[in-house]
Parts: structure tokens; sequence; C-alpha cells
């Protein structure tokens, strides 16, 4: 690991200059500072914490996170949970579109004083999805991926157990035909949700032609085009890439005398606060959030400890509540094709 | 957590025959033995192990272990590692058919005083593969899945990844046409495999159709049949699903005459260490051993610190060696169907 006083020789700078670029001090130069910074990443260093406990960060963007019912707020509570008895600090950064761009993920950590992070929210259209292709820095994506980089772990809940719970139930219901409705068309963890979809249905011997999936980018479109289109089609039973689509499913439902679960079964994805209180209440396939966190420091613990994993998904857990019903063909209808 | 007594209460017997019973005393019936057992893992009664360190197991059959160049030596000791400095002491234990008729899983481990198990080897002939599906102590089976149960974590190297890494380097040396290999054809991992490096074909934009693959249950099969149809259909390049089939193509190539890389790429899966003995040296995905037993290391902290995960997948990394070269067929060639 270098010191500062490598940085300084490396760089022809006296470690005065060095210590100050490395501390955020006002007194030195952009220029000088952005020098320091790459060199001191390319040289491995890592700033020492004057206060003691190593220090882990939260970067989170494009989700909220400060009431108990926003998703991000277990989350941190989960991570904190695990971390803290383990001797770490947690520090939650909103991770703005400016910190995006005047720095590297790299050198905000070391700026920051902090180990490595665990990143949420990150969309395509941040600048930092294609940092963390070749950050150094142990990074945690949730429901992202950056291509190959061994430094970087992907987390999330297990899409295709998830799927396949939801598939599985249905069919216990009788439900032999089941449509798949997906807003946000573009994202890592939609693409994986559709695929777990038709894995499931095949898996389960149910009929998996592909115009049994609606996928748009916004959800009026699923409402308007796609939903018609699979009612056509026969479909019993409709799964939704994730909650908030649902809950458009069962407003729509009930503004067209759609009974729902008795002409069709509707299932959701996510498990949030909301899905216990909209009417009926919503089956839906969970993400335990502070589970989530607490994975996330497993996954950081083994990335410091030298173990380079790609991967850690959770258990997905099938949450049965009122949306979901026996299916409303008769059996033998259904075998005929 | 449930005490003997409570143990002793359920079934009508002394504290002293439930004592005897736990610690495999010789004179207690096998009926009375199994009733016990049955009821103390139904009660969630942990032994206490008096030697003090908490203790983790390898369960480990169908795989060599013991001489360095064994696949299960590296993954063993890199599981000691980690968990020796985290006050866990690690026995091995090998999983022979009577253990696996003689208890449950739960039983077993109970018995052993063993909080936990890093399951390796297991096949889909192993009687234990069911009990892992109803399990409630924590296991991390290796190249394995168990349905949904939140006590089970499939660890393994990303073969997405990996598959992606060997399709890429070999469209970067010129290949347009790159045929799959596997044998072991009901297994897991295989199954996995095979759709990764379709995957990968689509992705990366070459030409995917099914018949690229040859799939068979015995290597010889894959030599005589799938192989001369691979190099009919224009294939300059061929992944096969594990090194030791890759070494058998090698081997084939030589006396047939087909020259390796010359006329014919050949990339393995797995880095097992007879990789870099093979005339040429095998080009393969690495799957680090030392890393997979730290990783089940996690993965079991994971468990017992409450956190239900389904997966864990350590970054791939491709080994370049020498039996990859640029394809004999020119680019423009190529582009013509």
């Amino acid at each position: 690991m270098a010191t500062m006083d490598e940085i300084a020789r490396a760089l022809g700078l006296s470690k005065g200059t060095v210590s100050k670029a490395l501390s955020g001090a006002e007194d030195v130069s952009e220029t000088t500072r952005k020098l320091v910074l790459e060199k001191a990443v390319e040289l491995g260093y890592a700033r020492m914490v004057r206060s003691g406990a190593p220090k882990l960060a939260v970067l989170i963007t494009n989700m909220a996170y400060e009431r108990p019912e926003d998703f991000g707020y277990d989350v941190i509570i989960g991570l904190r949970k695990a971390a803290q008895p383990a001797g770490f600090d947690v520090e939650v950064i909103p991770l703005t579109a400016q910190i995006q761009a005047q720095y590297r993920y790299d050198e905000f950590m070391l700026l920051r004083g902090c180990r490595g992070a665990l990143v949420l929210g990150l969309s395509l259209r941040d600048a930092w999805l294609r940092d963390f292709e070749t950050c150094r820095t142990p990074a945690v994506l949730y429901d992202n991926r950056a291509g190959g980089n061994p430094n970087v772990t992907h987390i999330g809940v297990d899409n295709d157990e998830g799927m396949r719970m939801a598939v599985a139930h249905l069919r216990a219901l009788g439900h032999a035909r089941i449509g798949y409705l997906s807003a946000c068309r573009g994202s890592y963890v939609y693409q994986q949700r559709y695929r777990a979809f038709f894995r499931a249905l095949r898996e389960l011997g149910l009929d998996d032609r592909h115009t049994l999936a609606g996928r748009a980018e916004h959800t009026s479109e699923c409402l308007q085009s796609h939903l018609p289109r699979l009612l056509a089609q026969g479909c019993t039973a409709v799964v939704c890439s994730h909650d908030m689509l649902a809950h458009s499913v069962l407003i729509h439902c009930a503004e067209r005398g759609v009974a729902v679960p008795g002409a069709l079964s509707i299932v959701g994805f996510d498990d949030i606060p909301l899905c216990r209180y909209t009417v009926p209440p919503l089956t839906t396939v969970r993400q335990n959030r502070a589970e989530l966190g607490k994975s996330a420091f497993y996954a950081l613990s083994c990335q410091l400890g030298g173990v380079p994993i790609s991967t850690l998904l959770l258990h997905a857990e099938l949450i049965v509540r009122g949306s979901c019903g026996p299916s409303p063909i008769p059996a033998e209808k259904e075998a005929q094709p």
C-alpha cells in the first residue's frame, strides 16, 4: 500500500501538497487535486481515517430512503445492523450528478476515506455506471451489473426463484394461461424478470408463447394496449414486473369492471409497503429490504477479504394476499387448445 | 432454542436417555435415537460443543480432495483460511451412501455438533439431494441447487460471465462460427453453461443456431459424432463444458491431424491443474478453487447471520494459454453466408 511520500515523489510535489489534496483542502488547485487523486488511486493508496472505525458508504440516487415507507430506508438499516457489530461505520451519501461529474468513484471513496460502497438506485443514465466497469474500490450494486470487474458485486433477489414461485402459485390455482406485464423495458432487472417469467412457464409446463408478454416504457401503454390483448388471448392471471404496475392494473380493472381475483388474478413483485393496503391486498414476491442491506455487508466483507464475488442473491418469498384466486375457466375446458 | 429437558418432556423420556441419544452413545436403541434426533431437529435444539470453537463441516462425495492436484483440496484450504480467523473449526467428512441412508442432514449435523456445511460433489444420485430441499441447518452446495429452501445457498463461478469471456476472446481472434461440446448432459451446472454459451453468442452478435451444440452423456460420443458435425458446419473454434472434455478433444485432434490452434481453437472450463501441461496448454475459464472455499465461508456466515441467500457466484477469469489462435478463415469470407 502506497504512502503519501511515494505519491509526492512520483509527482515531484511536496508531501504537504499531497496531504492537502487528499484531505480536500481549499488552497490546492483543481488540477493538482485531480493529479494527486489519480496517482493515489493508481498506487493503491488508502487514506487512514483518524477516527478509528473503518468506513463503508451507501451511495444513493433515484431512490427515496428517508421515511420508513421508502424502499431505501430498510436497506440502509439492514446494512448498518450487519456492519456495526463488525466494527464498521456506515455513511449515507446522496450520489448527485455533480459528484459523478467531478470525481471518479475510486477518487471519491479515497477522499471520503471509505473502503467500499453499496450503490442504490443507479440507472442507465448515471455517469458512474461505466466507471464501475473499471474501478478498484469494492462496490456492491443493487440490481445492476458492471461488466466483469472483479471488484464489483451484483446483489438482489433471486428473480428466477421468485417468478417460479409466482407462476407455481397460479398454476396450483388452476390457471393455464398466464400473462406478463412489464414497464421500464430497458433496465437490467426488468430484463431478468421477463426472462425468469418465461423460464418458469416452460419449466412448469405452461403455455409459453411470447405473445403472452406485454412490455412498454410506460404503465399507460401496458394498461391500454397490452392488458386488453392478454385478456383477449384468454389469460386468467397476470404477473407484473413490479408492484406499482400491479397496483395500476388493479385500479384499471376496478374501473373497467374486471373482478379481481374473480375474473383475473394479479401478482406483483417487490412487496413494497403499499401492497397490504391495495384493494384487494396484493399477492407479491418479496424482496426483503433489511436482508438486502445485510447481504450487501456480507458481499462487501467478501470483497474486502479478497474474494471477488460476482453475484449474491437473496432467496425470494411469495407473500400470498387477496389478489389471486382459482381460475374462472374449468380445468376440462383448458385442456383443449 | 430448545433444551434437552424440553425434548425429554415432549417425548416422555428421561433427560439421561435424551443426552445419550444426542451424544451417539451405544446403549440407546436405534428407534429411540431416531425419535430423539427428529424431535431435537423439530424443536431447533443446537448441541453445545464442549471444546469451544463453533464447527463447520465440509461434506464431500464424488470428488477427490486429498492431493494438492485434486479439485477439492484447494477448496477446503480456502474454507479453512477464511473460517479459522473468524474462530470456526472445520471438519472434513466423506459423505458416504451409508451416512445418507442412516441420517437426515439435520440429524447428522446435530450429532456432529456442526452449525453448517459446505457440500462438495453431490450428484443427482445422492439421497441427500432431496433432503436439502427441506433442511433447517445452513448448507452451501457447490454447483447444485435445492428448490427454494431459504437455508440452502448455491455457490459456484459465474458461468454467464465465464462463457461470455470465452466467446469474446474467440470473436476478437476473428472466429465467427463457434461450436459447443458438452458431456454430463443432466447435471445442473452443465445445463447452466450450455445456456450461458448460447446467451453469449447472441449478446455478441454471433451465429447462434442450435446445431452448433453437441451434447452427450459420454466424451466418446462428443468426439465421434458431434465434433465432426461441428467441423462440417464450418466451426473454427470449440468451447467445451469442462477441461477434461477439452483435453480429450485436443488429443483427438492431434490423432486426426487437425492442427490446434491452426485449424481449430479450443477453450476449456474450470482451469484444473492439468491445463498448463496439455499440448498446447489449454486456454480456459478459471474457477478459483481457494476463492470458492472462502466464498463458502462468507455464504455460511451470511446464513448463520440470518440472511437467507440463494446464490453466491465468483467472478470468472479467462486464462489465455496456447489453444486458441486467429481464425483460419479470412474475415471477408466469413461475412458472406
